[in-house]
This record gives structure tokens, C-alpha cells and sequence, in this order.
């Protein structure tokens, strides 16, 4: 298993992930593309090697390898791999070749700046478009080859969360047990790092949090962020030791094969107290909710007010998806080559589900000065509905 | 000591910081800098909470937060930290205050090109100058402080590395023996994310490799790259098993309180080749030159040419850096909060050493089809030399 997350990218997945996007492009007046975040180069390309990918809306894409060429050669199954260096005469080219090369769309949300203006440069009749929804949004079906994957990275989940009774302990600090669990995930094959595309956002292994440590704001848009280990990482398991009866949230994400699963369980040494237990078991319930309406043609939209609405009907509202005030606006998102893919699962989100999407449900409730409980699987939307792609109890496990 | 590493940065730290680089941006003639990565935004703060830093050179800075502002209260010691709604507004105010709001720099290299489209349209009048080159200069020399923490760093790595002769075995994949040791670099209080700055530059724990997967070349612009898990990640320790004879090299990066340090040393179970054994004492030898003629005021490039001319005099040229023709055009860089800090001691480097900086210097050699040898150690410049800041033998140790 360890090695077969190591295998190339079939050359039908790249043939087929091109074709599609170049439908969008061609949808959208873009004549062309011009590609370099590594998540996106690998997802089209087959490498993660430095460089860019240019994808006209017509015809073979060429990828221009800063480095290092050999090893892009041997990784992807696109035909033209050039060095670079060749990137000005090719643009020149290009630029000269197509009378309709006004619209050349980069990702400007993870572009850096200093890239744009050489860019700018090299095509300086091209009308420079941001076109990262639309490189994001080919993402969001799945193939059985990715599935494939993800469901490994869930397997891993599976073994390092069966683990947890074992190797938790009072008085652990946070770090401490993500240490262990991090080991676990890697034991299994994780590939270590992960990536997150969204500006500003970084991620470890995910997050570890221990009672009122579950509590900490940051940074991450979401319920929980974590105090991290000290300000300058400020995401993810920090100092908070573990204490009896209080919830030990443990937010982790498997990663096989480039492709990440997300799932979250909530532990306890002795008991959660009253409103926790009810909370968590609402959380559940808010799950199940969600499972029985997803179907291919659903709008996310409609999951988070189904999920929102139930929490605040059961009277759990102020600690839905965060702490009163201050509260993530989504109860799920996309997984893939990134742990914030799309679709993210909002009141205004448009998107309607699709068979192949593969998504994090995570209805959590925070408690001011008690902690964080909630669930989190991740599942695949079918033919006819949702399957689900991690495993264990979704139940508070009670240890010792 | 992994609770010392969550500490804030103390006010005077920070106030030094933001003298030295209002300073420099008068020296450069820019107005003001804004700036956003999360290692500046950290260093000039004390919070790497999501926002934008804006530095005029002349009056107090102001920190607008995008989230979380509670967290960026609690840790930065700066008097002005506001929501970064109110950027609009106060961005306004500046600019009609300020006649000379001409000049604005940016970090070109790592700002996203979204954020810049953002930021042109708020400053409208301004011309927007790239200051990466000065916002990573003011990081060269670090204070008692950080240098505190990178020892700190090199603790944690001198504890892994010790362990390194238990946990090695015949048949462990690279990734395998990685597992272990980044568990013990974390169990030593080692903060687990790291970041790199360079475009498209990504880390995890650094290299674990075996024989021939030293010599995987990929996108890292240096000696080693490794295979990594798989095509997606494509740097690290990858799939290569440990083999009796040749050489396991581990090339990884302690962590604490944001800061890091650098070390590489070499195993082998049984003995190496002797030509690997020779070019190992060779960049020992390269090592303890550079480390005699190192004291303030030496420019970087001084040292790279006398590594690279002892390298080719004693016969191993085409194997310094890097294999033949493929080769890493420096032997050392700063380290800090990035992994690739300046100064980078390349043929070209116009840095002088200074008291304060921290740099790692690592001659290394490539032999194809065999694998990588050499030795890095981390290094503070001091009033009058320079001083080793990790520890334990640079010798190849030899395993059962």
C-alpha cells in the first residue's frame, strides 16, 4: 500500500482532466491557461516539479519545467515537456500564433505577485484573468482512481483512531499526543505533507485539542483552530494537558498518494459532561440529517440550513460551528489534492452535489471554557446518494 | 522547554525589529511597506495570525487582522491592532495624509497575486515596489533571542540523531525511518510545521535517504530533493530501502518557537565505498576551511569559492553539490523562521558576515547510482569567528 501511493497518474486520468477543463475554457472565452500552483500541476500533469502549464483551450497543453526536467519527464505522460528556459520564444510564439490570445487565465489566488508580472511580461497583449474558481471547480468530481486513494487515506484514519484508548493519558499535553498520532498516520503510509490552498492557510497534521484548548480562535476559518504549539505555527495541538472528563478532540487528516481524508472523534478520560454528551449526540444526529438528503442535484446550500436550522431548533444554536459570535459559516468541504477543496458546504453556496464529489461533513460544537465535540466523516457522493468513506463509532468513546 | 517555546516575543524584540526596517525603508526611499507572509508578519509582530502589517518608515505601525484579533491581542505586543474591515478606510486616511505615499512596498515573492490586485485598488496613488530583498535582509541578524531558539532547535535535532543507530535497520524504506525520527524530533518538543519561502518550495521534515535515493534530483534548488512518498509530494524520503554499505543520509530540520536549524550526518550499516568515504572527509575537510576563514566582514561568495576550488583540487568536483552538470549553484544558508533565510553563500553572494547572523553550511557530494554523503551543521557568526550551534561527530557513523 506504501508503495502504491508512489505510482504515476494514469495517462486516461490526465487526457481526461484536460479535456474537461479545456470544455470550461472554451465555455468561459478564455484562450488559454497558464498553471503553477503545485496542487494544480500534479492534478493536470501527473508531476509536482516546478514550472508552468499551459493549457490552450485548443490543442496539446506544454509544460515548462523550471525543475527539475528529467524527473517531470519520468512522472507525467503529457507529451511536450520543456525546460523553461524555452518559456519566452514559446509565448512569443504563442502570442504570435493566436489572434485570440486576449484572455490568458492564471490562478490569482496563489500566484505570487513577482510570477504575475513576468508573466505580464511575456504576454503583454494578453488580458491576465483569475480562473481559480473554474481550476478548482474541474476538481470537484472524483475519479475511481482518486478514490481510491482517498479511501486509503481513510484506512490510515481508521488505524491510527483505533489506537487513541491506548496511547492517550492524563496529563498529556496536546503536542504530546499528536506526536504519538501523527507516528500512527505515518506507520500507515501518510505521506506527511499536506497541503491547503486557501491564502494564509497552513496545516500540520490537523488538530489535537484538550478541553478549553478546543476552545482557542485562530487563524482557520473553521470551528476549531488550536492554539499550535507556540504563535508562530498557531494552528493545530498545542500546550493544553488532557484531563479527566473533559473532551479530547482529535481533528486529524489522512494523506495517500497526494489525495487527503478528513475525520474528527471525540475521546474522554471518564465522562463528558451533561450538555457535552447532548451536544455531541445532536452533532450526530445533524450528520444523519445531512446523509439521508444528499443526493446528486441537492444544492450544499440547502445541507448547511438543514444543518444549522436543527442545531438551533434543538436549542444548541450559539455553539454550532464555533462559540457564540463567532462562528464558522460552513458545515463541510471538498477534499482532494488539497484539505480545502470545493465545494465548501455554506448557506450560500451554490453548487449542487454530483456524483463523484467527495466531501467532509462536520457538524461541531464549541463550549466556551468546556471544549469542542462533534463528528466528522468523509463521504462520497454516489449515483443515488452518499457513501461514506471513513469508519469507527461515531460516538464519544469513553476511555477508562 | 517545549512550554518556553509557546512564550510571546518580548515588546523590545519587536520594537528593534520595526526601528531597524524603518530605518532601511528611509534608507530606500519607500513610504511605507505592507506586508502579509506569516513568517514577516510574525517577526514584526509577534502574531502570525492572517492580515496585513502596514509600516510606515516613519510613526507607528498598524496591524490589521483578519482573524483572529482576540489571538493577535494576546500576542503581539503592538499599541494599534484593528479589524481588517477597517482597512479601507484608514488605508484612505493614509493616503491623504501622507504626500509622500508614493512608494509602497510589497513582498512580491510571496504576496498573491489576489491580495495585490487588493491592495493596488486601496492605494490607488501609490507605486508598488517590491521590498522582499529588504524584509528578508533585516532578518539576517538574529538577537540573543532567536538565537536562544535556534539552539533550542539543535537540541532537539542533537537528541534524534543520537537515536538514529537503534532505529535504523536493513529493509527500512526510507519514509519508514523518517516516521521515527520525526517522532523523536517531536517528542523533543519539535513544533512539526515548517515553512520555506521560496516560490514553490515546500518541506516536511527534511531528507531521510537511502543509497541511490540520495541521488534523486527534483525541485529543490539543492544537493539532495529525494523521491517523497509519491509524484504529488515529491520531496523527502520516499520509497528507497535501507541497504548494508551504503549510505543513509538524514538531512533534517529541528524546530522550536518558530525558529529552526539545519543538520545533515551520514550512516551506513557496514562501511561505506571508499570513494564516498574519501569525499565524506573531503567536505568534513571543506567544512573546517570555511569554518577558519568565517568571521565578520568575509563576503558569502569567499566562502562558496573556497569550498568549491578545494573540492575541485582534491579531485571531487563533479561530485560537489550535486551530481555532474546538475549541481547546487551555493554550500550554506540563513535559517531563522524560514528553513531558506538569507544570506545564501553562493559564487555571486554579496553578504558580508555579520555578528548575529545563523547559517548552515553543507558540503555535500552526488555520486550517481550510489548515493549522497557530507555533513551540515548549523552556525551563529559571532564578534570574532563563528560558533557551532548544533552537535555530535560530523564522521560517518558506522552501524552494526
Amino acid at each position: 500500500m506504501a508503495n502504491a501511493g508512489a505510482e504515476r497518474v494514469p495517462s486516461g486520468e490526465i487526457a481526461g482532466r484536460i479535456a474537461r477543463f479545456q470544455d470550461r475554457l472554451r465555455l468561459d472565452a478564455i484562450a488559454a491557461a497558464l498553471l503553477t500552483h503545485a496542487s494544480t500541476l500534479y492534478y493536470f500533469s501527473g508531476t509536482a516539479q516546478q514550472g508552468y502549464l499551459f493549457i490552450p483551450a485548443d490543442g496539446a497543453p506544454i509544460l515548462f519545467i523550471r525543475r527539475h526536467i528529467v524527473r517531470a519527464r519520468e512522472e507525467s505522460s503529457l507529451a511536450r515537456i520543456v525546460s523553461v528556459s524555452g518559456f519566452p520564444q514559446v509565448a512569443a510564439e504563442i502570442g504570435r500564433s493566436s489572434a485570440e490570445m486576449t484572455r490568458l487565465g492564471i490562478e490569482a489566488d496563489v500566484l505570487p505577485t513577482a510570477q504575475y508580472f513576468r508573466i505580464r511580461d511575456q504576454f503583454p497583449g494578453a488580458d491576465l484573468t483569475d480562473i481559480s474558481i473554474a481550476a478548482r471547480e474541474i476538481r470537484m468530481r472524483k475519479s475511481p482512481w482518486e478514490i481510491e486513494r482517498i479511501r486509503a487515506a481513510g484506512q490510515q484514519l481508521a488505524r491510527m483512531f483505533s489506537q487513541v484508548p491506548r496511547l492517550l493519558a492524563e496529563g498529556q499535553m496536546e503536542q504530546e499526543l499528536a506526536a504519538l498520532l501523527e507516528y500512527e498516520l505515518r506507520a500507515a503510509g501518510h505521506q506527511g505533507f499536506i497541503r491547503m490552498r486557501a491564502a494564509g492557510s497552513e496545516v500540520f497534521f490537523g488538530n489535537v485539542l484538550a478541553g478549553e484548548g478546543g476552545c482557542v480562535r485562530g487563524k482557520w476559518d473553521g470551528p476549531t483552530c488550536g492554539a499550535g504549539p507556540n504563535p508562530a505555527v498557531g494552528v493545530g495541538a498545542g500546550t493544553t494537558r488532557i484531563e479527566r472528563d473533559k473532551p479530547v478532540f482529535i481533528d486529524l487528516v489522512g494523506a495517500f498518494g497526494g489525495y487527503v481524508c478528513d475525520q474528527t472523534r471525540v475521546f474522554v478520560l471518564g465522562r463528558l459532561p451533561l450538555p457535552l454528551q447532548e451536544a455531541h449526540s445532536v452533532c450526530m444526529e445533524i450528520q444523519n440529517q445531512i446523509v439521508a438528503a444528499a443526493r446528486p442535484g441537492v444544492r450544499v446550500s440547502e445541507l448547511f440550513v438543514l444543518a444549522r436550522d436543527l442545531a438551533r431548533q434543538l436549542g444548541f444554536g450559539p455553539y454550532f460551528m464555533g462559540p457564540d459570535g463567532d462562528q464558522a459559516a460552513f458545515v463541510g468541504h471538498g477534499v482532494g489534492l488539497d484539505l480545502d477543496e470545493l465545494p465548501v458546504v455554506t448557506e450560500r453556496g451554490r453548487w449542487r452535489l454530483t456524483e463523484g464529489m467527495v466531501i467532509a461533513i462536520e457538524p461541531k460544537m464549541v463550549f466556551p471554557g468546556q471544549g469542542a465535540v462533534g463528528v466528522e466523516n468523509t463521504w462520497l457522493i454516489t449515483a443515488d446518494g452518499i457513501e461514506r468513506l471513513t469508519s469507527g463509532t461515531d460516538e464519544v468513546t469513553c476511555v477508562g
